[in-house]
């Protein structure tokens, strides 16, 4: 699994846009904005001009994770095709955590390596590849569809993988954006160490 | 794999939206209100007047067709988890059309059986499902986002389960709708045969 | 101002979508199925479910409450154009509930139809027309994004006419459908007699 | 009416998404980048790695112009109440290119400042407001929704407030960016002079 923050997501434009809704202009000064884009988002709920920040990931993790995170609709998608990478003979699972079951799926990679060899067709043979499988996509959110996702996603109920995903996203945002965040994160660790 | 139609879809309030917009009432008679849902939605290209009918499906099919199906944003989706069905010990596997292959997924669905019987967490054991395993959801589309979904669905490059899919979706609509998809359907039917 | 309910909403497929996550099939009895709604939806705050109910109103009120509805982006909109309208001579003011206010906009009124009479063009004269010319348009809302609406739109910070539109949208719903929306209406309704 | 460009987009993040659909990486180059852009978005019409860039705007245009703006969905906006500009006095119109209905115009200003001094609330002289009202907003559009925004406003058909807007968004692109957009602009061009 690997999480990688393409861009360098700015508040600037969130603090513009509120400027705008309340003609009140922008900050210069990065304290006085950020208190303020609590006030409205957080405190007041006017949470719609956190759209005006966009991140973009690069992530490598299981087809679990893929499964789960492309349910989040408010997001933008771009993944590479297990028709290119099975192609290549590029066959890599992420760890599942349990010792026995990892040796079934090296085994059973074996098998898909094997129908790969024998030239079987790439549509029939990825049928094969289990929830393990290693898929790599790019990912755009927003800073409230990014809350959306880590209120669910950083919940213990969510499956551990993407939880590791959603983990490694916070950590890698501007520690000065991070507020935005907070709260959602405190009731992760909070049920992680409880 | 199985679609079935929930609901049953009028062109009502599309043929009303287009009274609305050009300030002409709706017609009584279904055939004067289609063929100006024909001129208007297909000639013109004014699809926005499509998001007025929904249409309903609970489809039973691969992951495969999940992964691929649930990347088309514009749709609802309410998904059968695996944590449900792996309790119960239910593991249904769509056939690959490769009787080897087959043969490999029916000793895999052994092993996920026994690591199930063992009392390994769900969460753990579901990283084995192959993307042959059969989830079972309900998902809603509105006409426009459906043209978007049969012109990409049922194309040769499509893969042959979410183009199946995607066929008995065609299908099971009202024989009176079928005039809105049929440039998809000729396309992908001429392909098919040709 | 005028709200008119032009479909028959269903919580039917509400009940089967929440039956498919939680795998326990679909409820007969509708009072069941209500209790679960509100258990998931409204307890739980898996409102995803409710996208599978579509409500679709025609509305016919002011410019005011068309520019601020609009900006809810959820839902799907077919308007009747002003081109269409002020080519007949037709030429209709919501009463802002000020009489000298509604004289002045009287006085606007011949203005403009004085203008149309000379033959100016439409795009031109139809700036001239106020905040408080009536339009009429369709839209729909899926049971989601009116929960949205009416948690924003019957709070006494609303305009004074988008709330009534919004009180009569809620009004004119299928009584036993309103467990859902109770919320928000309990709000406005203690605002309004406070 | 006043278009400013807010922020500076990039075409890395297409380029880099592109590159992960195909496994082929990015490009460096930013020639062979575009190329490769312009083959995927607009030839193959793969237009969904266009919604990587996003462009923010400021926009000071009229009320009409908001109006058509807004039925936009796919985009996100901040815009200056008039609960805040009526409340200081600020009421500024749009030149309609009409001298007599601008002189009409001015009177009915006269009359909405005159109600501002006696203390009318905001919420009622604001419905004296006419679409040559002008409003500022800021808007964000990534690259597939502003292409079919330029599609639609810089029409021959459109009103001609829009199209001037869409115009002056469009020429305060990136000159390397216009590539994206020529289809558009082109059509519209040609109808201008035609």
């Amino acid at each position: 699994m690997k999480v990688e923050l393409l861009n360098r997501p700015t508040l600037e434009f969130i603090d513009s846009a509120i400027g705008e809704c309340y003609d009140k202009g922008k900050y210069s000064d990065i304290k006085k904005a950020s208190k303020r884009i609590n006030n409205v988002a957080n405190v007041y709920k006017h949470s719609s001009v956190l759209e005006f920040t966009n991140v973009i990931f690069q992530i490598t993790a299981s087809t679990k994770v893929l499964l789960e995170m492309t349910r989040h609709r408010h997001a933008n998608y771009a993944c590479k095709s297990s028709r290119y990478t099975l192609d290549k003979g590029e066959v890599i699972f992420e760890p599942t955590g349990d010792n026995e079951i990892d040796l079934i799926m090296e085994d059973l990679k074996i098998k898909i390596l094997d129908q790969i060899s024998k030239g079987k067709k790439n549509d029939v043979v990825s049928l094969m590849l289990p929830q393990c499988y290693q898929y790599r996509w790019q990912v755009q959110f927003n800073y409230r569809s990014l809350q959306n996702f880590f209120k669910l996603r950083l919940d213990r109920n969510a499956h551990f993988q993407i939880r590791e995903v959603a983990e490694a996203m916070y950590n890698s945002l501007p520690s000065e954006h991070k507020f935005l965040f907070e709260d959602c994160v405190y009731n992760s660790k909070d049920e992680i160490n409880g």
